[in-house]
């Protein structure tokens, strides 16, 4: 069982490229950094579990139902009486006009949980996240930045942390800065902590320098010094260019243990690039728990890659599919 | 120049009876109590201005350019840094499951603003409001109880009613009670101060008695009573029987001077009832600006009956419609 | 075969109850008395054709595409260069609100046809209707007085007719008086030629008064009159009652050599009344193709009733269940 | 755990009341009445779990993406490269037009099911229903006439018959006779022994008489002679009468240990009125679980009535809305 | 009269790139090879029929219908109670990910079809199709690899090219192998005798390799072989890249006589590429109806072109701008 | 106060690239070159006013009810009894299909408008555009030669010129010819008259060529040429290339006192083109409202290339945007 610890939104985006202020209707997704890598973990085959809080009201029910649709487990999963439902609201962009995000999340539910006693309200009686429960069995343990920012009592991450430590269970970490939620110099002191010891970083080099300031000629510079300072076994990253909106290029590369490794790019039309990062997370912890990290930054990159195709934040991708576009399957109709 | 004072948010309803936990997608429509009665006005022949703030993001955009549309004045409306843009969620029911409403309206922009001194961020300058300038050639003040319970510092409320009160301008309250805003003893504080002198109360029996603990046989006794007790001229309300979800009666009654007025009542289908109440009372204050209550409650009673039958809070509702139902123009198709 | 002559125009109708000004989108859908009676024929077995004039664009092409997929025999469909095409806008109701339409046919193709010769482009040839090939082999010829006001040049039909009764071609005449098409004087006295020696007049009390200053008690008492007045052999009408907009009664009633022919009433939940009247037609016709005048205003109140349930002008009715109707099947689903 | 065991399908409808032959766009939903019930169950806090069988396809994927959705467990969810996923085709009417289907489920994965030994592929493994297993820890055991009569082997049910009576696991059977599936002498035949020792039975008076040759004035002689001669501890069926399409008055009554149960009738306005009768049986399940029948057959009336105005064969519906509607909560807007 | 064999089923297609698995909706589209090469020829101004057979329900009606709209002629359209409406199911693809076909034909009517004896309900009456009536003043017979492989008895295409030959009519047929239908042997073996004394075979290299055995350099040394093996006068291919999914290069290319044609490539956005191949077959059947294979080859090419535009099977495209692309218009918008 | 005097038009496109003659349904837009620039003006954050005339119908109000959306003002329009309201229906096209325009505005409001005395009624009083109090207080006066081909009396243009010309009020003229509305002939002649001495010139090399004769190697030399001819001070033109129809180059380039002034060329991936020049002349004419000919050009640039990205005529940009975007922000997601 991996276990996934994060945040979860509704998304709320206009069809067809208008813009939020002239709109007359919203498509409704869901999705979370850690959901979504969870999500393409189990369509590689894996089981999944996602720790997380929602409000128990319709939204909260809404996001919970897609949760279990995707497959992904809710064992412990609360339903709170604190906080409202983290929304978000996305512009689709075409060139030159870039897609945009406006976030509504603040006092969410997961925002608002409190570490060790009775602070939430979870399948009918007071409680809280039961990290020992949760961690029994484990074999992966996956959260990113975003957690570490929304939360805001900075004791819930670490009490996990902690216990998943504890417990052996193999920890990664997507970098994954967002400023709108948290300055540089705040991110950076909190993240050496999350990130310290952990099995697998996912880090671009702009956070890398923003937060730790880490710099480099190249990734694997700039790979080599955070392993080195964080102890971490495996830095991964993307390669993305960007032509065009609807257009982009998408590979994976990754260090360890000195060596670099890097993918072929795709070159990908994109319907919806929300969660290429996460789908692209999945495929690497999945080559990293069969003990093969190249195969993973493999899968990584065919999983985000096909993620751009396909609309909401969740990766609905074949096993399949990833692999036979691993081997170049051509882009003919399938009949 | 009517002026209406109030909160609008962001309506977000699943198509087609759906419940939101099972939606795919949400239609997008703008309301708020004050701005539907503003827009009722507006539909009647008057000029008519919304007095409120929004945030300065695309979803507080999208407001102010539905405003526009309807032709309500924006001359008054302040765009903020400060808070968020109120959302509410609404599922339309069938019997026997009535139509329910999640609001998501906390930290809203209007919620947080601070009387008579620099407290947000107007047309690109700090400011306030300027009740001097916006009383100014005024010819009515609309207000509900909305208003006073949103809005976090009471003496913003008290400000404006104080200016329009020094610049004789006629005031009308619907009372509005919402008991997920605040606690009956607190509203009933609070809204004795904004309804005392008005020209004219909206109010229902449960309410009064909720409220100010006023009871009575019927809306008479009730409305004698609050209308001695707190000063105010004329006292309407509506009569609605609700035998189904998907059809309800709609009338209006109203007291003043020791006199009861009551309208036929209309047999309505249901398209979308919400800012029924609102249009009805358009419809009362533009009979009261031509001095004529009765009229008022006969242009309330079809404002309001038609508002059921038009998707979305706003009263897309013509003048001339309004009359030929008043008269009894038949259900046959208009070719 | 059955001809059928008049005009169809694209409908424009926003969907679920939006007024037009405030809509975003509009269904397409095509209608016209005429055709809508043809279609109905179609549905009931018999083979129809629809004459008439459309412009060679792509508006002129969408119409007769529906034309085509309703079954309906387009060999004597005009397109031609002179004028547009014509449209309608209908706005759904809802009690107190009636449905309304909103005309915007002036100049379309089939107004500007001219008698006798050259006047239009067809099939790449310029040419008129040759009404002796169309009305060769022909069992049935339906027109309405929609057909009789729009096109221009009142020859037009005149010359229809003529040759219909030179073929020995029998004619039903659906007196459909549009107000806003012409006075009720002008159309009393074109329709008076129009309808004269008719096997089937389908009017309605009011216009039999309006147009041709008939009055009566009751339908017998018009119609009576009126078959002795044009020397008309069968008159038919509806039975309508409107308690609300969508909930009405329906059925139709006849009257043939002193006698009177009453269905029963049918209770119709309404999605679409447009072309309930030209459906009724359909069946009436059918059966007096089968020289049964009952059987016919039978087949024509089912028809009529299911066109209520039915979104679109054109009657997309089974036979099998429009017998089953007129016995009684009930309401339950059928699985 | 709570089994239920049956066919699902993919459930294609037009929007807004179109006849299949003139639409342009299908609403998916997916249904199967053991699913359903099994989805009412969760809705009431119960644990239940759906066996069946779906092609390894997009279509079949769909289906268990779906069932997960709703919270029914999927551990015994086989997916097979036997058949292909059963489809219907639904088409909503309005008076006089009733709703009706089109099956199109021949060869659906489930009805090729064998029993006994390696007849399907699930999770990779070729293998057969484990029922040893799935009753292992059952509380319940509900099945339908529907899955008798689709697997085209008789003996896959009868297997799974003796082992839930071998586990002392008690049995519900829905009657739900269709006439497209089989003939009332086969599914007599079979389902007398399908029903034989039942703790419930579901049955309508026409069924029974169709089936069984069971008659009686009311239900209660029917359901006596039912209970008698199948040894079946509880009989229930549905108050159901249509006086239009849109509008059906819904109840339940339940006969045991001589006695008759009625509870009251609910008028219900109609959405979607598939998956009342499922949503019913989910709700006297629940009750019976309790030990309660009174109980299970009021939650199953208001569980029944409100799932006519929820789109789709789920029922989407909280408990407490259901006990709310138990006790009469009024058609007024929720806020 | 060019006569158009084979099946057309009902495509169901999610929205906006959407898997199916995740989907909630599908359009509905009607498309089959020879149905489409039909179209195709009357949108081109010739006559065409299509002979097939579809089940006596809604989707068969819903696809007869669509023929119709098309103005494909359906004399010889047979309704019956044998097998079921085909089906298949379409995902939008982008790069990396291809779009992709999940057919459900199995058990379809015109595949039940049998020759020469009452095998089907034909216009109410049992019989078969009348090959001599139907090829009675025909001028050209379509077919393609499809209908040989779906029909189950290979006698019934048999029949029809003897009858073809009998009366005279050229033969044209487009390979069109289906690896889900049939092995390449089979296949092989079955098209030999399709092919042989066609006027025109529409061949793929690789399905040459795979079916014929026949290899060669290039598409000019394959022809030849083909042409000489079987006695075919002309053989045609596409010319296709694909670079991406949303953009590929289009163009035909042709061999009679010793020489090769080609046309000039273009450059296609894809807004659905289903039936471009067939749209090219309408083209080059178009020119050689005229004796004039370049001719034929560059309408193919432009029709082929311009249907990787058009939403649907059906290629909807005017004659003029065929001609205008074939002369390079230009892509500015048109006013 | 910038005046903009013009016609508007509903737009009706079918979504997703559908022919207009298979369409089941139209997007909804309001349109008109004119009003396209005033409300760019105010996205920039200029006032702007819309003088025109509308009908009195339900689609008039449409239009007004967008234009007051977008901003513009509406204190100069116009409701008349005299005309309909202009339509126009747009095909989008995909290579190597062009997007294609079918205008439908013959007698529309705006056409019928009569010079200097009572021709039409405007807020209920009959009158004419009163030039005098438009101008009174106006900063710019913007028309295209769309307005001086479709209003049918030639004066009304000429008495608004010599009004502006009078109040010392600049001109700017978009040549903007239709062929489809005039001759060059007739709009050279016309045209001459309405560009002389304005303060800004916007033409293409063609037009110019077409109805001035006006020949030149580049834009500089046309530019020079037309600026001498007509003693106009800017002379303004569009840069584009049309690779596909999905992705255009677009930029500006001006002429000025000898000068020549271009701005960089931005790939634009096409949502929707209409209305990209009107946003352009916005552009252009906020520089020269500043003094600045080559800001004008800049921001004109980019505003046109940023609305090629926006569904509908009206450009939905926000001021931020297109400042950001003339520095080169990147097209990676902003968050």
């Amino acid at each position: 069982m991996i276990v996934c610890f994060g945040e979860a939104m509704v998304r709320l985006a206009p069809p067809h490229f208008a813009r939020i202020e002239q709109c007359r209707g919203f498509d409704v997704e869901v999705g979370g950094a850690e959901l979504n890598t969870a999500a393409g973990l189990v369509r590689l085959g894996r089981e999944a579990t996602w720790v997380s809080a929602l409000p128990d009201t319709s939204l909260g029910r809404l996001v919970a139902n897609r949760v279990r649709e995707a497959g992904v487990g809710t064992d412990h999963l609360a339903f709170t009486t604190d906080g409202r439902c983290g929304l978000y609201f996305l512009e689709f962009g075409a060139s030159p006009r870039a897609s945009s995000i406006l976030y509504d999340r603040k006092q969410s539910s997961i925002s608002q949980v409190k570490p060790g006693s009775s602070s939430f309200w979870h399948g009918k009686k007071w409680g809280t996240f039961n990290w020992g429960e949760i961690f029994d069995g484990a074999t992966w343990f996956h959260v990113t930045g975003i957690t570490a920012a929304v939360i805001e009592d900075r004791d819930v991450l670490s009490e996990a942390l902690s216990a998943a430590r504890g417990a052996q269970v193999p920890v990664s970490v997507d970098l994954n800065y967002r400023s709108k939620l948290w300055s540089p110099d705040e991110a950076g002191r909190v993240m050496a902590g999350v990130v310290r010891g952990a099995e697998l970083l996912i880090a671009g080099e702009a956070d890398a320098e923003n937060l730790f300031g880490v710099k480099g000629e190249n990734f694997a510079e700039v790979a080599k010094q955070l392993a080195d300072r964080f102890g971490v076994k495996h830095v991964a990253g993307t390669k993305r260019s960007t032509p065009l909106v609807w257009r982009n290029n998408f590979g994976a590369v990754g260090y360890a243990n000195g060596e670099l490794h890097e993918t072929p790019t795709y070159e990908v039309e994109i319907v919806d690039r929300l969660g290429a990062g996460d789908a692209m997370a999945s495929g690497i912890i999945h080559g990293l728990l069969d003990g093969d990290f190249l195969k993973g930054l493999q899968y990584g990159a065919a999983m985000g890659a096909i993620k751009h195709t396909i609309p909401g934040d969740l990766p609905w991708i074949d096993k399949a599919e990833v692999e036979a576009t691993m081997t170049g399957q051509g882009l003919r109709i399938k009949r």
